[in-house]
């Protein structure tokens, strides 16, 4: 374990938070709210200050094995929490714990909030909450990975650690360039969706804070009714059609930049994506005609909360807890299923779906004719190798939400509300159902479960085990 | 496909049927309730009549492949489910639909009632229901094998799609002389508990279709209010001791039987059920004392529970669903897990619990330590191999476990009530929380739920495949 390589680069990690932090303080001074200004101005200094310290000090052994890309995925994100949540404290949003909360919630791009009236928050405070879920889409560490020097086998410790889904495409291993690519294509996407919600009547703040919450697929409002504070069907549109487009694997846009647009075409995970919100859609839509008795409007909520979901945005334009069951049981579906591998969005990814389907199928045949042999393949290729690592990875999953699930269930929430809190967070898609719904927050629970939903969060957006190498003893061996 | 094959043993398995409904007769005549002892009469003279077909012809054709096995399994138990629900419907005792869910429910020991009132229902009647429970405990098939005389392979074949658990031990190869002595310990228990609980004060009808009921690990009283009936804490703790004793591998009490105890006691199976049950009716008791005020009383109950629950019972002493929450979803938790393979009893199983922990700890060093070679031991053994049927195995179960539940949750019933009418019915446990707790039943359901939950009561209990091959084309081909 290289425990001083591994120190020295979250302390660079803290040091780029502070710079984030500028653009809050700029804010903050713009719209005349100058206390809330200074804090992020000190807080900003300060990281910078300690930081550097990564930057002075040098180690002369750079080994980067698995294990140490994991401590540091691990760790850079716990310091990034604890030093993002202290501008809140100071100025007074809440507690440490809740600050904590909400800001491991906006880095992980879950959205789930603990605040019961955000609409007091100041300016700069919103700002750096929403700003949060776009650097986390993306990742802090790639970020960080592509300003830094570091050779090309240590990034690609680090980075697996941090990218979202089973497979590292080909495109991921060219790191620092294609980085730069994927990154462009993120600001682009989001200076679109800004322009796109200016025209819906949006201000320039309210429409990038909006976008940076959909381009994460994180889904903080600065409205306390969140997009239900916007009527325009325009906007909800919009919004709708972005929370998709951030679903999607970025690779596919880079072959559509490059012209390839046969090879974006041939991807399965994005039939599997297409089919499964084609179908949900219709399903809700149907589902809630009875509530909404006309179809622009069932259709247009249907449409942003399938959205909304599967994307692990966790946006809202109604209370769809209070929607007929059979909805509830298809959005706390698609919580768990998730966007496309290599996209902003969490879940288990539609790619390890497609494969556990798959399986399933593929192990009826070999129940029905033992000596065949059966192949589960995916997007052209042997997933065998890769089916073993999606049921190592079920099974760690499976594990950690009942762990979860059990501890918090202690607080007497609901068994809906303790089980939808639990998938809302380890999938970091943000609200739930029952108490935790869309017009509910979590700032019920007890200090012990919010500990617990910080930890699920981290784990379900570093793709578990960074998390859990924190706490293993194997990890930090000599 | 063997269809001529198939169709004889099932004529085989019917006329089988009618001997075991000879015992309701003659229990309905002894009672003097003689018009509902006439229906089984008849009903058995009917049913050996037709399958008596299955002795008389005769196919030169004695293939039986794993498709066939699967096949007969599922068919076998369709056609037996579809004739035992005839004489409830003959008497009046519900509908056919609601009759057939509930001798489903009876020989695949989950114990569902969708009846409101069953201490209306004639002695017959609620003796034939209890019998299916003892039946279908041990296996329906497993009993006509010893019986009939097939050939080792093709025996092999038929059984391995009905013995629960992810092993068939080398115990079960020797099948014939092996089933007997199963068989044989399996009624000395039944007697044991019926004489156990006759000194508890319940006449000899009383205790005996409770033994049948423990014994199958099914769940059918003869009470509305269950084993609530019995105040008597000495007849609730033979109930909860018996429950343990039937979630046990019978193998286990073989090896005791040949004087081996060594080679019971190193069952690492036996250790994590013990393990799960000891630290359940810590927790679950210590949240009950807020409701009970004094610990004898919470022990009890806690243990009759979680005995109930984990064994896939389903008696209930208190309407648990009145709990706590973290008490719940401890049960929930439980009845996922189920009992040890070679039991009586559904659920995931122990076993794969097992496996599925000790998988998600390789997939964790695999991660910090990418060359190290990870190997998944369970009883000694290396359970690579079966860890992949494991995990096709959860693959098809979380499948069906949501389609299931997409599909009932049209009804409207909560979401709490619709995830655990398909967690107790896919796991054959019973009662589930909220509307189908311990004091509710599934008699609010539509016809197609009641479809959707035969379904899975029948998949639960002949572990997923077998039902899946009857609707599979590639069983069916020539």
């Amino acid at each position: 374990m290289n425990l001083k390589f591994i120190l020295l680069t979250v302390a660079k990690i803290v040091c780029f938070e502070g710079v984030m932090m500028l653009p809050c303080a700029a804010l903050g001074f713009i719209y005349g709210q100058n206390s809330s200004a200074l804090t992020y101005l000190f807080a900003a200094l300060a990281l910078m200050l300690v930081g550097s310290l990564g930057f002075i000090k040098k180690t002369k052994n750079e080994t980067v094995r698995a294990r140490e890309g994991l401590v540091i995925a691990g760790l850079g994100w716990l310091a990034v929490s604890l030093f993002g949540a202290l501008p809140l404290v100071f100025n007074g949003a809440a507690g440490f714990l809740d600050a904590l909360f909400e800001i491991v919630s906006g880095f992980t791009t879950t959205g789930s909030t603990i605040l019961t009236d955000i609409e007091s928050l100041s300016r700069a405070d919103l700002f750096w909450r929403s700003f949060t879920h776009w650097v986390g889409g993306m990742g802090v560490l790639v970020f960080v990975m592509m300003i830094l020097s570091l050779g090309e086998n240590q990034s690609m410790h680090i980075m697996r650690a941090e990218v979202p889904g089973p497979q590292t495409g080909k495109l991921v291993s060219k790191m620092k360039a294609n980085s730069r690519i994927l990154y462009m294509i993120y600001i682009a996407l989001t200076a679109a969706e800004t322009v796109m919600l200016m025209f819906g009547g949006l201000d320039f703040y309210e429409a990038l804070v909006h976008a940076f919450g959909t381009a994460g697929t994180g889904g903080f409002s600065i409205y306390n009714d969140s997009i239900g504070h916007f009527q325009s069907p325009y906007v909800q549109y919009v919004i709708t059609a972005f929370m998709l487009i951030f679903s999607v694997n970025f690779n596919l846009y880079y072959f559509i930049l490059i012209g390839s647009f046969r090879e974006a075409a041939k991807s399965e995970e994005l039939k599997w994506f297409g089919g499964v919100v084609i179908a949900s859609v219709a399903v809700v839509t149907v589902n809630v005609l009875q509530i909404y008795h006309n179809f622009a409007d069932a259709f247009r909520y249907a449409s942003f909360s399938v959205a909304s979901v599967i994307s692990t945005t966790g946006y809202s334009t109604v209370d769809f807890a209070a929607w007929p069951v059979l909805s509830q049981a298809v959005l706390v579906f698609l919580m768990f299923i998730g966007a496309m591998s290599g996209s902003t969005g969490g879940g288990i990814k539609i790619s390890r779906f497609a494969i556990l389907v798959k399986s399933a199928f593929s192990s009826l045949k070999k129940q029905i004719s033992p000596r065949s042999v059966q192949q589960v393949k995916f997007e052209g290729k042997l997933a065998e190798k890769n089916a073993n690592g999606v049921m190592g990875y079920m099974a760690v999953y499976v594990l950690i939400f009942w762990v979860s699930l059990l501890v918090i269930s202690a607080d007497g929430f609901s068994f809906t509300g303790s089980f939808t809190s639990v998938a809302a967070c380890l999938n970091n898609v943000g609200p739930g159902l029952a108490e935790v719904g869309p017009v509910g927050n979590y700032s019920g629970f007890s200090a012990v479960s919010k500990i617990v939903l910080i930890f699920d969060m981290l784990a379900g957006r570093l793709e578990l085990f960074p998390m859990l190498a924190l706490f293993s003893p194997s990890a930090w061996k000599k």
